[in-house]
């Protein structure tokens, strides 16, 4: 009896953040991502809008990829979906999203419905730590935590391989965590959390309460007439890279900062791989090299020893390839 | 065919620290502990000494549990010994435990060939936890953190069922994560470690810091002639429930450090229960009451709704309890 060989199925993983949708499609067994897109989310549109602009983009995704790889409509398995949480998964639910504007909102069931694909639904962050996971920088790690700083800071953790929800979805929300008991305000409410310190804007922040007493810096003259707003994370990073004095201390501080926040979780988790990813891995070895060595003073021998610290590989679509991962586990078993 | 009725067959627990070796028997299917018995560990012995201990311990739980139950000594399964890490569990080591003066000592074979029933080795705050999982507080929890506050602050971590290690066996160390970036130097040579805070010796340290400039506090006319090392965790406790103006302030700050450090595992881990154990529960109500509403104010409100943080119901005996399941777990199979 003759066996027709199996042909070559895909998934599509879409990446939902407050700015931008990104989606792109992957050969189930994984590789490389097919036919990444990019759009803005246009949250202004309400959700039934961004729902549009998000099955647009899916069509777009697979079209594309029938185009490039011959596949039909048929060898779509289904769509992974990452997206802020706090989320119910198993209804599929973004309970609250304050960037989007939602809450409660069925975003699983509506783009399953319109594409008529089944999808899954998972923490943006949770997508990005299992992308670099199944793909990327913590390959092979059996006990993995991901830290993702951007305008927050978020958190995925692999326990044993298999990714780690918490008992109501809300594990990984490392960036709420006190480092400093009595410390800056944090937009959670608390104070002291590691995302009042490392996260993108926090950065700028801090580098503006310093320029406000420097007189030497490249960064001043970006600052037209006082417009501190001009200094962002980005722009300290650059003048960091050139030399520039106050921003290579305000760099090594995150480096500092991040360091605490990295040492708790090797202390508390013990765990084989973490994967730094987000903008603030622009800043390269004049963060990794100081926040290594704070990690260390920090952190027990032995936990540093079995770790190691590692910046993503995959920026732009580890959320897109860990949507399709988390869709694959559900739906297929283990990656 | 006539059945014969399965024999009620039993487990010995051990639970091994630098000052006191407890010892109990549980039938294997859970229940009461029968024949707990305790002494001195007399480290200065050195570790073939406190074997030699060890072994006459178990013996007599044995027998009394023999005596007490009618079960011949083929009914015993074997030994779950706790034991202070870090551990090498497979190999069945003691790494290091400064308060015995032990290297690499292969403590379970040493009392497994001695005693010619199979053993396993846990660290021991993993066992207290696992005591309190199986048996106390926290039974019936899914994702569950045990935090054991005595000398030092240990820890141990119950995900999705299962009892987690982390990579080299060192998971659980939540004493030693920074709460104050800055703050009090630790014995692990870290800076603000939540144990240089909330454990038994820092909550005395701190009283003796702010009894040098008070003038009216029960806790001074025990320091005759100005001896500050009177002055323990107890007796804090001790003048915080008669009313003690100062031991109060110092018990609610305690409730503030181990608010912090809760409300940090809870957003990074979203555990349903948090089972606080050791010395510094008997303060009660005076602490567990504001290290609620620290950790209420601190944490993200769903994962404070999602977790009970409860004290021990099992003191004295938890690490026992859980050295048996330990043991239970790795022979037979789950609990």
């Amino acid at each position: 009896m003759a066996t027709k060989k199996a042909r070559q199925q895909y998934i599509v993983g879409v990446d939902l953040g407050g700015t931008n949708v990104v989606a792109g499609a992957m050969a189930s067994e994984g590789g490389d991502t097919i036919a990444v897109r990019s759009i803005a989310t246009s949250a202004e549109l309400g959700a039934e809008g961004v729902v549009d602009r998000i099955v647009g983009l899916i069509e777009g995704v697979v079209l594309d990829t029938i185009h490039k790889t011959g596949a039909s409509r048929d060898d779509f398995l289904g769509i992974g979906i990452g997206a802020p949480g706090p989320l119910d998964r198993e209804r599929g639910l973004v309970l609250i999203a304050p960037n989007l504007g939602w809450r409660d909102f069925p975003l699983r069931d509506r783009i399953s419905g319109r594409l008529g694909l089944p999808a899954t639904l998972d923490n943006d962050a949770n997508c990005a730590t299992v992308g670099e996971w199944w793909q990327g920088a913590a390959r092979g790690g059996r006990n993995v935590v991901g830290i993702t700083i951007g305008t927050g800071i978020g958190g995925g953790l692999i326990f044993d391989g298999r990714l780690f929800h918490g008992s109501s979805d809300l594990a990984g929300e490392i960036g709420h965590t006190t480092i400093e008991l009595n410390g800056r305000h944090c937009k959670c409410g608390n104070y002291g959390c590691l995302e009042a310190y490392a996260s993108g804007p926090a950065i700028a922040t801090r580098a503006r309460e310093v320029l406000v007493r420097e007189e030497t810096s490249s960064l001043i003259p970006q600052m037209v007439g006082g417009q501190y707003e001009r200094i962002t994370a980005q722009t300290v990073y650059d003048a960091s890279h050139q030399g520039d004095a106050v921003a290579q201390e305000i760099v090594r501080d995150t480096a500092k900062y991040l360091g605490a926040g990295i040492a708790n979780l090797l202390n508390t988790l013990n765990v084989d791989v973490v994967v730094v990813a987000g903008g603030v891995t622009a800043a390269g070895d004049a963060l990794f090299v100081p926040m290594r060595a704070e990690i260390r003073r920090r952190a027990f021998r032995p936990a540093v020893e079995a770790a190691r610290i590692v910046a993503g590989t995959l920026p732009g679509t580890a959320g897109v390839v860990g949507a399709v991962a988390t869709f694959k586990m559900q739906h297929l078993g283990d990656l």
